[in-house]
């Protein structure tokens, strides 16, 4: 086989995504090396399938990736980019501008440093929970400079790729703002409410339902590792948590007034909603088809076992009803592409159905 | 079949709440009748499995459940208790204060009404989405008043079990105050992340992972069903949010601030750890069974072989690993009942093992 320019991949730190890094590389062809300051983790990592283990004293990679909290990544990138004067070398950190900054410092010339951000993660940590998957239909940005070479930056790229993820380039300071936007102040919203839970009393917590574990699930992250990323992110973060602050501040005025609160409660479902589709994906193009359902005992149950056997996948559906005719109308959501099919599918067994535009 | 008190159940409104409520109560042999303003959302429940529809000139229900929105509660309360001069009365309304004393209002005579709350529901509405298993291991409260005669509270506390729901009593207001805690007051946290969105530009929107989707999904819910919620507990959510509001400015002084905030990450933490377990039980026992993981390639993969043909649910793992012996650890949590069974049965397969209380 040729060897191509990014055959060979060094992974500094054996941890959740390193690991699984490791295990999707191996798995797309690359030749990995692992390395972590706990040797038990690289050990770990490589008896899964993540790669072999370093020896340092013959490494020669033409990538290096540095997949290690966020404090010790700066020192890491100056050191990689002497030890190896030919390789390019990225991080996962997830704030950019502050480790930009600090490797500025500490190694001046740092052209073969192109930052990068892979938008996967769980709230477990180490080896043991990795998962060659775990970068799939993910979004992994990518931070160029200008004095980057557009070769190194395709090199980052094609490997985001190589792993399943969808690449999005940004500069840093712009991710960094994105990530307090859509990632740092919804783990704070989360840890608010988890903490909150020290004001309760242990009776009232047997009421808890899915609601509230939904909510507070990121907050059971690790402490250490969200304090570094957050410092480090302390500015944009604070801009966004002060206009929480002043909504916070409107919705409590709101309480006792209908009209307003709705209003601010719809603002939140649109939100919500905003969000629906696939991750790093855009969101699904759906048409609505529409059946009638006769006024009959089991037509319901029948209409779902036509649905089901006609064999699509249903995104959503919602029941409304004529008071005046006294009938019901079932509404399908389907992908646009796929709707006509539905329809035709639909009559063919003998319902009434039509699509359109969802409302 | 001796006609027992509860045979004969009438429920008004046939929304995802009394559609699941008639599924499961037909499934435990009740005789179920259905009524909803929307005669077609009665028909399709019954369709479903979930009843009779009421024909309204013969019901003669043992037991009415009042399971419409919020605000119609109190109406339809009065009108069956004047109705039904022999039925016992309740609702599944998310506020049982307000509820009881408008109550109180339209017909003084209540001593039939006992007020309940299945922690149960879903961000989706109407009968489509019904489930059977809807109250399966959730929690119902019952909140009965001085003036209840105990075998009514009997009636409505068997009901809430034959539906699989573990019954917990308590006082009208106390149930206010826990549901604006564990449920209100996480659904305004959820609603401020998602509806922030609207001050996101939609190219950052792509770097939205799980996270922010997992807490935003319930702000997904209904805006005109929550307005009534939180109006109907205004006070009860505005003294929580006033101390969501102290906490909140204070995370934004600790921002830079890093051992303030990583005990602040940790308080979080553990609020959301306090969570763990079942739906309306006690958190697990668990027991910590640490094995050696020596320095040997497949050393792990094995290991898990070993632990998955012994056919134990773990509950959680976590690698640790001795820096001057380059040892790995894997602490494996269980239930206390299954811990030593474990150990024993790891060691036979040639493991160094052994079992105690989690760190």
């Amino acid at each position: 086989m040729r060897r191509t320019l990014t055959e060979n991949v060094l992974i500094l730190g054996a941890g959740l995504v390193g690991s699984s890094l490791g295990l999707a590389l191996t798995r797309a062809g690359y030749d990995v090396v692992l390395w972590d300051i706990a040797a038990s983790h690289a050990l770990v990592a490589a008896g899964l399938g993540a790669g072999r283990v370093s020896d340092e004293s013959t490494d020669n990679p033409d990538v290096v990736v540095v997949a290690t909290p966020p404090d010790v990544i700066p020192g890491l990138v100056a050191e990689v980019l002497e030890k190896f004067p030919d390789a390019v070398i990225t991080d996962v950190g997830s704030v950019k501008a502050p480790i930009l900054r600090a490797i500025d410092r500490l190694a001046p010339e740092h052209r073969r440093y192109v930052g990068s951000h892979p938008m996967a993660g769980s709230q477990f940590t180490g080896p043991l929970t990795a998962s060659g998957d775990l970068f799939r239909d993910r979004t992994w940005v990518v931070t160029p400079e200008p004095e980057n070479a557009p070769a190194d930056i395709a090199v980052i790229e094609k490997l985001a790729r190589d792993v399943g993820a969808r690449v999005v380039t940004m500069p840093a300071a712009e991710h960094d703002v994105a990530v307090a936007q859509v990632s740092h102040v919804p783990h704070l919203m989360s840890i608010l409410t988890a903490s909150h839970l020290r004001q309760v009393p242990q009776d009232n917590l047997q009421l808890a339902g899915q609601g509230i574990r939904d909510v507070t699930r990121i907050a059971g992250s690790d402490p250490s590792m969200w304090r570094q990323i957050l410092t480090s992110n302390a500015s944009a973060v604070r801009h966004e948590l002060l206009e929480v602050a002043q909504d916070l501040a409107f919705l409590i005025d709101q309480l006792e007034r209908p009209e307003q609160l709705e209003k601010f409660l719809g603002m939140g479902q649109a939100g919500a909603l905003s969000l629906v589709g696939k991750h790093g994906q855009d969101p699904i193009d759906v048409l609505e088809v529409t059946v009638e359902i006769p006024d009959e005992p089991r037509a319901l149950a029948r209409l779902f076992t036509d649905i089901g056997e006609a064999g699509f996948n249903v995104e959503d559906f919602e029941l409304t009803h004529d008071q005046i005719r006294q009938l019901g109308y079932l509404s399908i959501s389907v992908e646009r592409e796929v709707a006509e099919q539905l329809r035709a599918n639909i009559v063919e067994r003998g319902w009434h159905a039509w699509s359109g535009s969802r409302k």
